[in-house]
């Protein structure tokens, strides 16, 4: 029972803001921790948190449950700062877009047993608490990446944590979470903003776009900080990520170049019945989405 | 007065039967073409045309003004076909979205002196007269693309035509319209159906997608062929256009290679400048729109 947890969610923006505010309502005691006091303001202010965690992080204590909720580049140094209140908690986990990262640093600090990362899938343009809102996750997939030493209990909170706000659970690993992203999430990103730079440096301005080339470009205009972000977590994966779209792209150009039209036409049947399929897996929670998937023995059956 | 014209249009899709319905609610006697009865049948019961052309193509020997409005793949053979009954049209012109071809061939049938290329930018996802609706050009810009050779006459009459359905007219050469639209529509259009294919290759379903992966590869269900139909028309341009945004990613895989974490957060700082940029030229119609713009005088004054 989650009510019988005491969450401590370390920033309170639109995922940690969500999080605290359903958990709240379901009657979890939750404590929150925002270095913007504002955000701690609004939180309690709404009672999406009913007790409110200092910067020396002491209180982390009596937390039976800490999220990590802030961007992937400053998370380590803060579960750095919280390893010494760790004592009481069973779950150390985070909301973070990259895993690996993240992971490494949980190992480093001897907490790697009770840790297993997180990434729902629910972000969107906006931040902050203001940002933040009841139902968030409904539905929403969040990918859940034990390692091989998190402890059984562990995986058993997170479930817990996610099935509580209505979260449609994948066990992964890692490894494989953060080279799914790479393609899913991270590459279309960069694409937008190279795509912005390559129209711009051809000096075309942004009024002469058609509502493909508007579509295509909306999210060049991204947070700069957030990507810088992201994309130092998750180097490697990234460049193979770019490096595989180059090669599409220059297959693209030799067909166009040797006026090769009905292969043209055969990318645009190819990509549309590839966005039409229903995923192969439809099952929505507690299964590894693929093939390749690790980890998920022993949490389901 | 647009209500003097007897309009033919050839083609009664989505631009040409919103292009009748706009003409005939003005009073314009519209005759309409399509290869396809029930397209036909559609438009003259809501009255969008008051005339049918048969599949001789003979009726259009009474029309001052002819609108090719089918893809452009096809539109030049049905010029050839039209051609021996333009003699009354003062203006011959079509809705195509590359305009280069389409001129070559108004040249090569000797009716280039009247022959003033448009591309309204109005396109959507849906096709047919069905599709079509009333006011859809309202302030939709529209390429004109006259040739060093097009007469004042046929220059005026395309002005009249597409001001009369309100559009947003921008005077250009097909040479550089052609230019631009590889950046700003075809090249955005292809990026979406290689990063489908580059995601759909390394194994990941579209369930897997993220908000920004879900509207990056949203174009790669567009028409097939359709796009075979505009790569077809213009090579050159969209071949010059998909190898600077490779040489963009390029960089852009380097900079993460080498962890050059502040040059990606400056990608995406200009990016954004330039998506939310005014652009320098904010008069809405008559004016050549960018520097090298050429064919604007002698049009407006």
């Amino acid at each position: 029972m989650i009510e019988q947890e005491t969450v401590a969610i370390l920033g309170l923006g639109l995922i940690g803001g969500s999080l605290a505010r359903d958990l709240s309502m379901r009657g979890t005691r939750v404590l929150g921790y925002d270095r913007d006091a504002e955000q701690v303001r609004a939180a309690f202010n709404v009672r999406a948190i009913s007790g409110v965690i200092g910067e020396d992080l002491e209180a982390l204590r009596s937390a039976s449950i800490v999220v990590l909720a802030v961007p992937v580049d400053v998370a380590p140094a803060l579960l750095e700062r919280a390893s010494p209140f760790l004592g009481a908690a069973e779950l150390i986990t985070d909301v973070g877009s990259t895993k690996l990262v993240i992971g490494e640093r949980a190992s480093k600090l001897g907490v790697r047993d009770r840790f297993v990362g997180a990434h729902p899938m629910a972000g969107d343009s906006r931040a902050g608490f203001a940002a933040s809102r009841p139902g968030l996750f409904t539905g929403s997939r969040v990918y859940l990446c034990p390692s091989s030493r998190s402890e059984p209990p562990a995986k058993t909170k997170a479930l817990k944590l996610w099935h509580a706000v209505g979260a449609d659970v994948r066990w992964t690993t890692a490894e494989e979470h953060d080279g799914e992203v790479a393609f899913t999430s991270h590459l279309p990103h960069l694409l937008s903003a190279a795509l912005a730079r390559t129209i711009a440096t051809a000096g075309h301005d942004v009024a002469a776009l058609g509502t493909g080339g508007r579509v295509m470009t909306r999210l060049a205009g991204s947070s700069p900080a957030m990507w810088q972000a992201i994309v130092s977590t998750n180097h490697a994966a990234i460049v193979r990520a770019l490096a595989a779209c180059a090669s599409q792209l220059d297959q693209v150009r030799e067909l166009v170049a040797r006026k090769d039209h009905t292969s043209v036409a055969r990318l645009f049947e190819e990509s549309g019945e590839w966005l039409r399929a229903a995923p192969a897996d439809a099952a929505p929670e507690n299964k590894a989405p693929r093939k390749k998937a690790r980890g998920a023995s022993g949490i389901t059956g």
